[in-house]
């Protein structure tokens, strides 16, 4: 066609890779400088933004496909601990030249798969090229009824800790990943193994249970930092105390089999990042009403320990103190 | 205090750096996973996301205080092109190690000072580090009444097309930054560079035509990738074509000096980048309306050609037909 001609190298790479995830009206098939979404009414708005990078977030190898799906996973991740519905995202990715067309495909397969997959279409993005490693920022946004998105800061003393899925699967995947030998070392069958890396490539984000959060959790976040840390955070933030059973922190089969097999795989398993599952409190009475929901979406939903007042974050195992030597991850 | 010590050196330069920017009470001090915010009742939500990559969009010695500000201009000029009102926006930093606290103390306090002085207050983010170059990723939200949104596809035949500011300024500056030998041989005052230089580096957003586009203009565009390529671009998305009289085209007094000592200068005007105006066509009896809002916000408008049915740009100067060799930037 002679209009596509004109069009530039970017609008040809946006127009054959991106149009097609662009499946909400107010996207305007990414032929406009923004996109437009009529928030329903009584709604607030909810937006978070979170990005991933080759050689930080992901390894150079990792399959394309799988990386545009954490990167959307984990802005999810964030909405559905606020108690929120996906409504769209919008994504800029810097790319290496020269430009690989494959990558580019079959990340923007994985992407538009999860976008249908969560509801979750894209609204707008802007691409570039970079003199440095492939990397996409991601923002997200969802909507809840006004007033009701669920907090970091809002626990109170007596609330019940409550942990979606399971945990450290994920820190144990990417050991993994950097040292395959460890799955002998640790005893893993095969299947174990793989299982715990795929935790690592590819979050669960809990969204089925969002509008559970928010009818029932006093406050939650997502565990992106590491159970530990980011449980810390929550506690900073409400100024309260945690007292934490790490014998009933939920494990996989495979990162039970792991521990088992070394013991000091704890210190990684609570403090590790890439959780992806929702870390929330509940008022006591609530415990049930949240258990039934999560069952009914097939989540687990394990308490682990209690709010208390003070400050500071306890953890304990079989009765005694637990100590950890490096409480979260930072990037710096 | 206690509490700091617990935090991770990510939290600390959030919270020294970027909460103080954080005024709006959705943004929860950036302390939450997420923002909140309610838009007004019966209007929408405008999205927009543009980022700047250290060697790609700014060299690496510009003034850190300057970048942040770019950043977010280049997002609010998408915003006035449209017709809506900022309301925040999200911003993801990668920055490569070991972190330069005074450049991003720089950084942040530019971003601040724009943000208060275009009422787009920051409402979230994410940091992390490169080991590439730095860059930004900015994604910023405006609203305006439902349905009212200016599109790029919706110029009319008979339009007048209309320009604010002037054009070409930013493509001489960046020219001139590359090669200050050419301040000489373009016979050009210091004053003048340093005029076309600075509008490259820090765009001049029309925020304050933002509503009287929305009220006047049938279709609109931002220009930032040229002016006959970003022309191009209306067309397309409007079925038309655009006669424009390259004589009419607003020039500066110090780009207007460049172009008589030199008149091949006329083509990076009219396609270098980073101009930061607004593309505009209206009905002809809706442009005194505009020009007297513009006159009124301080704002040239100037109309440079007229919408015609077919499919096309065409340029001309004193009634001779123009040929661009290139009609748009594109970063592939």
């Amino acid at each position: 066609m002679a209009e596509s001609d004109d069009r530039s190298a970017e609008e040809r790479l946006i127009a054959r890779y991106f149009r097609p995830l662009a499946t909400a009206p107010g996207a305007l098939a990414l032929d406009d400088d923004a996109a437009v979404v009529a928030p329903p009414p009584g709604c607030d708005l909810v937006l978070t933004t979170d990005g991933v990078i080759s050689g930080v977030h992901f390894l150079p190898d990792d399959a394309a496909d799988g990386i545009g799906r954490k990167a959307l996973r984990m802005n999810l991740s964030d909405l559905a601990a606020k108690g929120a519905a996906p409504i769209g995202f919008l994504i800029s990715v810097a790319l290496p030249a020269p430009v690989d067309e494959a990558w580019l495909a079959a990340f923007a397969a994985g992407l538009g798969d999860d976008a249908a997959r969560y509801g979750c279409p894209l609204l707008g993005g802007d691409t570039d090229r970079t003199p440095g490693p492939l990397s996409v920022a991601l923002s997200a946004y969802g909507v809840l009824p006004h007033g009701t998105m669920v907090r970091r800061g809002t626990a109170k003393a007596g609330d019940v800790v409550v942990v979606t899925g399971t945990i450290g699967d994920a820190a144990l995947g990417l050991l993994l990943r950097k040292d395959a030998s460890l799955a002998k070392r640790w005893r893993l069958a095969e299947a174990q193994a793989a299982q715990l890396t795929q935790r690592y490539l590819l979050p669960q984000p809990r969204n089925a249970l969002a509008e559970a959060v928010r009818q029932h959790a006093a406050a939650a976040m997502d565990v992106s930092d590491g159970l530990a840390g980011d449980l810390a955070k929550l506690c900073r933030a409400s100024g309260v105390a945690a007292d934490i059973d790490a014998g009933r922190v939920p494990l996989s089969d495979a990162a039970r089999a792991a521990l088992a097999a070394e013991p000091a795989l704890l210190e990684p398993i609570l403090t590790g990042g890439d959780d992806y599952e929702i870390l929330l409190t509940l008022p006591p009475q609530r415990l049930a009403a949240f258990a039934a929901a999560a069952q009914a979406a097939g989540v687990a939903a394990t308490e682990i320990g209690r709010i208390a007042a003070g400050q500071g974050t306890r953890f304990s195992r079989d009765g005694k103190p637990l100590v950890l030597a490096r409480p979260a991850y930072s990037h710096f």
